[in-house]
């Protein structure tokens, strides 16, 4: 089968490999949809960093590259063990449609044990640390229990953004704010990308309404709009002050820092009330240096999201299925055959960042090509 | 009067100046001991930092250096005017014995409305911002709500740790655990002096067992030990791992930087549960890069305690009269006269940190000689 594999930075090749044989607890995927994600952006830009290599092989596979990439997809069930049941508990059979969750976890660590399946010491990912295959390719294994069977009538190319949805909905969550809570709340999104928009969307499921983002980009700053009360350019206003403005001189209560970059850091530490909360959810390449004045002197609180954990994903099945997310099909830019992955997905995505957000690829030419994107 | 006149690093002068003349609201107050403070030594190291200059005059009073340096102190009312009330409703009357409370605010900005004194953007200290004096002097006015009055009975030689213990105070709350649950809580204090003392007084008088002390000085080491259940040395032991190995291999829910260095703060991450709490107490010199790795993978979250509000020094007063912080006073390892402040205060703390924690000093001379160190 094709796929696409994960050689070095901006060394991503589409070869012919045998697919993945299911273990006894898995069920084998016809891959329909993959999202290149900010981390597969950053794997390929200056990676690799999370994929393993020999000298640092994964924890959860042992495996280290090549492997095949993509961690956000979905398709149907091409084969399925007797009594296999998705995470749902729903009994899983041939050409389901279903949203596979890629972590890989022990099931058995402290953060395990403690729900927090995200953080697990042995954290690995389908399309990042090898085992049975990733997104970017005709055909993986995941385990049963990690995928979530879609409705015959949602469209799978709209649906494969539940996994970036899933990362938003796990931010939200970590700034502790009870849901009730949203609509009295001030919020600075810094970053219009992907995960920025996918922490809008879930700020709006939420109820949130006073939301200001600071993004740069004219495309990014569009699909941001309608979303949000405000969209700052930080490159022409200062962000900070333009937030005091909008919450009469005191400062947001709440970042959510989506774009991973110092001036944006800065510029959410400064746009902050006191005792307001940082949330991080974006991938540093740069060092963090904590602007120590701005956070001791309003005794700031700084928290990270990583990822997500089997609550926040079932959440975002559930909504996603329900229509609260109805609109964030606009973060898709491009629908591209696999084939042509790396020069129409993550060269675009490099070299054209101002014309694109999520990029989107199939290995199934007819999906391309179909209205509803949704057959096989 | 005499007074210790900050001018520059390693420029501290025992002068002679007009007594300050107390204003409508505030009472004189000879002083009868004052304490030297981490920040006091940040100051005279390499400072001015928080003392105003010329270019940068303080917010609070609009001073500039040279200012009376000296905001751990307490004292007998010299002055008060008819109807003087202390900060706990007491009239007062010349004679009584008080523990000031040195922080100047505004008590009109968002975070003093909303009780975080301490947060004040207009934020000041007696000793640090000029105004009308510090303690380390023969007199200082202050606004009457800003004293505390003590029991006769009460060494004030003890008593001047009220302010130092406010500090620690502030930092526990910041934790976020009931009290009931600090009993069930494995926390690490990276560093064992002054202000990690405080905070180990502090856990103790909240009931709290499990708690770990990093220390590398013989004399603070002792001093902690009998505080704490163990206390490690950083240089000679992975403080991290003997976390681990005295929590079932998780790792310390909390931990205090009281230290404010790379090595023990990149300690105190590492020693860290998954989602654990890391509140950081002291001051820093240097640049925090944030240990990214460890801060996202174990979600952890990262908090700060800036002095105290009203309410934390009205509670370690309460509580110190009520003799829960007894003991702490070991923590004082000399007492000099104010003449000597330079030399046997500044000078000994910054030559000689492994004899020294806390140096106090007084302006009377019959204090130095008395067996409790209380008359005047």
């Amino acid at each position: 089968m094709k796929a696409a594999r994960f050689y070095d930075k901006f060394d991503i090749r589409i070869e012919n490999i045998d697919p993945p044989i299911p273990k006894e607890d898995e069920v084998l995927i016809d891959i329909a949809w993959g999202g290149i994600c900010g981390t597969d952006l950053h794997e390929y830009t200056v990676g690799p960093l999370v994929i393993p290599t020999k000298e640092r092989p994964s924890v959860s596979t042992g495996d280290s590259l090549p492997v095949t990439i993509g961690h956000e997809f979905n398709g149907r069930i091409a084969q399925a063990p007797e009594g296999a049941v998705s995470a749902d508990g729903t009994q899983l059979k041939v050409g389901m449609p279903v949203m596979c969750d890629p972590r890989l976890n022990c099931r058995s660590c402290f953060s395990c044990n403690a729900g927090s399946t995200n953080i697990c010491g042995k954290w690995g990912f389908l399309g990042l640390s090898g085992g049975s295959g990733g997104g970017f390719s005709e055909e993986v294994a995941v385990r049963a229990d990690m995928c979530y069977p879609l409705p015959e009538e949602l469209r799978l190319d709209h649906a494969v953004l539940i996994e970036p949805l899933a990362v938003g909905r796990r931010a939200v969550r970590q700034a502790d704010i009870a849901d009730e809570k949203f609509k009295d709340t001030s919020i600075l999104v810094v970053g219009g990308g992907p995960v920025g928009f996918s922490v809008l969307c879930n700020l709006k499921a939420l109820g949130a309404t006073q939301i200001y983002v600071s993004e740069p980009t004219a495309l990014r700053q569009k699909q941001c709009e309608g979303w949000c009360e405000k969209v700052f350019n930080p490159l022409e206003q200062k962000v900070p002050d333009e937030c005091r403005k909008l919450t009469g001189g005191k400062g947001v209560d709440l970042v959510f820092d989506c774009a991973g970059i110092t001036p944006g850091m800065k510029d959410g530490f400064d746009a902050l009330r006191p005792t307001g909360t940082y949330v991080n959810v974006a991938g540093w390449e740069t060092q963090f240096v904590l602007p120590m004045g701005l956070f001791m002197m309003k005794e700031l609180i700084l928290k990270t999201s990583l990822a997500y954990d089997d609550k926040d994903f079932a959440a975002v099945v559930k909504d996603f299925v329900a229509g609260k997310y109805a609109g964030a099909e606009s973060m898709i830019t491009a629908r591209v055959a696999l084939d042509d992955l790396v020069q129409q997905g993550f060269e675009a995505l490099v070299k054209h960042k101002d014309q694109h957000s999520k990029i989107i690829a199939t290995p199934r030419a007819e999906l391309l090509s179909q209205g509803n994107s949704n057959g096989l």
